[in-house]
């Protein structure tokens, strides 16, 4: 099994089997910079860039800006060379950077000293519905136990279009919303400090290589190309401003307060060995979602929380991303079905992953089942939905022979609406 | 009243008095450059900033790029002070350019050699639906006679986010969509092309100035603050697809197509005088939403069709900005009112704005009563909806004395869906 000369668990997210891509702030830099990863080092890939070493995989510079568009406007076959190139020179066998000590130097950032900064210039981000489980789920909850799913949702993956502007990596805090919210008891609305902040797991996907011209619909066969690679994503909810807002035009304010993603995008190559089959679906999609390749990956992502008295995050989840019903293929060529044209750096996100468990929800809503049955906290404490102080932790997995890829996580702490002239705490 | 060296109608869009914004490319150009225009030329902006016009009214260059950004992110009175150069730079009083041939030839590139593109980088577009009679007629339409508001609808500014990759400006056809559609007498849904094309009549307005951070709700008493200016919006729908996807999520493949836009942005400013405040509403909104100022511009909206067979295009609707219930104020304050932050070059969309007789009507679904009753036009053609070949036209203006306001127009054929191997026609 390829090793690198650096030391990598095997449990580590970042082995030389992984290569994500990112961008950060390097010491002494005030710009981020175009970066992959290897245990716990950043790999600066402006300075390799600089220095020569993707001259015969690349057709010009890519890594000279502050996000990885330029990089992911290229096509698969260029980025599995600079995967190549770095599996390489990251190599155990390689002595060009392993003997180099000034190159290593220059190239290899300790993570501790690198600031992970937004890696991609989000054009549009879309959010799907695509797990089955998921959706039935809202539709017990919310209309009975003889309910089903909505006639569409098993004939194309249901999305709406999210907002970009809110986008941000690990770590950023996630003020609590306030808004307009119905109390069942009151005639009227009220401006007030939501009162039921959710997390949402999802993974994200990003848009690179050719797009599609405005008016021509991607076919679902080759729309792997136009994926250029994974996040983890929490598709922050506020519950109670839904409600009221999203009829019929669907989550506005209620999810456009922030959603953070993790900053290491994963590429499909790193992701191959994990992929499997999905079910066949029943109905069968129309032609133009029918794949040959259905499938997914079997990635196990464990939602977490810490509260400000707890120690140590507890697992409140453990969901995949094999529970999905539309693959991310079907939902990229649904998306440009009529006539949407794609962007380098739009960025999907698949909806919440639930499995079939009740261990495999994947957030409160479904987890308290609307909030009627807290979950208990190892702390003795009992949640609903997050509270003020409460961090929530979203980590993501594939378990290989003896190496692990991983995506790092996505941290969030809820911190306190902020006081205003119409809100008053 | 003031007047330019150069002769301007008084019906037409752009005398002195108005000052738009804009961008596209010269003769012998190959990139867009920011430019304004009076009558039928494009001032050329970039030009004017290397002469060093702009140098005591901006604090750097900002009109050497492609788009209108960087000028956009200036506050309203760096707007107002590129707005005052050029008035006093274009007036008949003023011998600077009016009798310098060679600057004269430099600056200004007539209409005809100059060809208009996107003006502004856009980040999100939000739609709202702020009319409230096309609300109505909607809820009419689909619920009976007895229908009535949604109970959310007249107690915020209901809205979704949108497509921002597939805004284009006016002249850009609209390639009719394909996708699934679930006809009344079949069992499932079939993929084929879209047969009610619709226009919808709305005004966008553009995001500008000191934007607001992640968290923190821009107040509706200086929201105005952020709007830089307005241009006219053909939010293009297509019915079929809409019912059959939209439910819970919202529109999605119906509306991300094609939006288009006309190419000059008209300021604040230029409107102005024609401001006009609102009817109060009732309910009263909740206090971040009450505005001390709640007002819209009385700007003409008129709605023309071209069938191929028509020599001259046929007026269908006349609207107002005035039709408004939810200002363009209260619309940004409601899109912060949970934290999301805004960007400089962010769209809004006011949604369909209609008014309340039947020739006052901002889309086709409206016209005809959801097809039921098809309008008849001069060349003794009717239609319901739109068919290839057809033009739809938007037009917009405000009457001063002596003068007019304008918006241009934004003009699109509609033509036929591309074939592909999961359609053929």
């Amino acid at each position: 099994m390829a090793k690198s000369f650096i030391p990598v668990a095997s449990e580590h997210h970042f082995p030389i089997q992984n290569i994500p891509f990112g961008t950060g702030i390097k010491p002494g830099d005030s710009l981020p910079r175009c970066v992959s990863r290897l245990g716990d080092f950043a790999v600066d890939l402006k300075e390799l860039e600089n220095q020569g070493f993707f001259a015969d995989v690349l057709p010009h510079p890519v890594f000279q800006g502050s996000f990885l568009n330029d990089f992911m406007s290229l096509s698969r076959t260029q980025w599995v060379g600079v995967r190549g190139k770095l599996q390489h020179l990251l190599s155990e066998d390689t002595p060009t950077l392993r003997d180099n000590q000034e190159l290593r130097q220059a190239v290899l950032v300790p993570i501790e000293n690198f600031t992970s900064t937004l890696p991609v210039q989000i054009g549009d981000y879309t959010d799907f519905s695509s797990s089955k489980h998921h959706a039935l789920n809202l539709s017990f909850m919310f209309g009975g136990p003889n309910s089903s799913l909505r006639p569409n949702w098993l004939r194309l993956p249901v999305a709406y279009h999210s907002r970009a502007s809110s986008v941000r990596i690990s770590g950023h805090p996630v003020t609590r919303p306030k808004g307009q919210v119905k109390l069942p008891d009151k005639e009227d609305s009220v401006y007030q400090i939501s009162e039921k902040v959710d997390y949402e797991l999802e993974m994200a996907f990003f848009v690179g290589g050719k797009v599609n011209e405005l008016g021509d619909p991607i076919d679902v066969e080759r729309a792997r190309e136009n994926i250029f690679g994974l996040s983890l994503l929490n598709d922050w909810s506020s519950r109670d401003l839904k409600v009221w807002e999203y009829v019929p035009l669907g989550c506005f304010n209620s999810k456009n307060f922030i959603s953070t993603i993790s900053p290491w995008i994963v590429t499909l190559e790193a992701l191959e060995p994990f992929k499997q089959s999905l079910p066949a679906q029943d109905p069968q999609p129309l032609p133009y979602l029918n794949e040959t390749d259905h499938s997914s990956y079997n990635i196990r992502l464990d939602s977490l929380i810490k509260t400000p008295s707890m120690e140590a995050p507890h697992k409140i989840s453990e969901s995949n991303m094999l529970y999905l019903y539309w693959s991310i293929t079907q939902q990229l060529a649904h998306h440009t079905e009529s006539g949407c044209n794609l962007r380098v750096g739009d960025m999907m996100g698949t909806g919440t992953i639930s499995g079939p468990d009740q261990s495999s929800l994947g957030c409160l809503l479904e987890l308290t089942w609307a909030g009627k049955n807290p979950i208990e906290l190892p702390s003795g404490e009992k949640r609903t939905f997050l509270e003020d102080g409460d961090e929530l932790i979203l980590t993501g997995a594939c378990t290989g022979e003896g190496y692990t890829i991983g995506f790092g996580e996505v941290v969030s702490k809820v911190t306190p609406a902020l006081q205003d002239k119409y809100f008053h705490n």
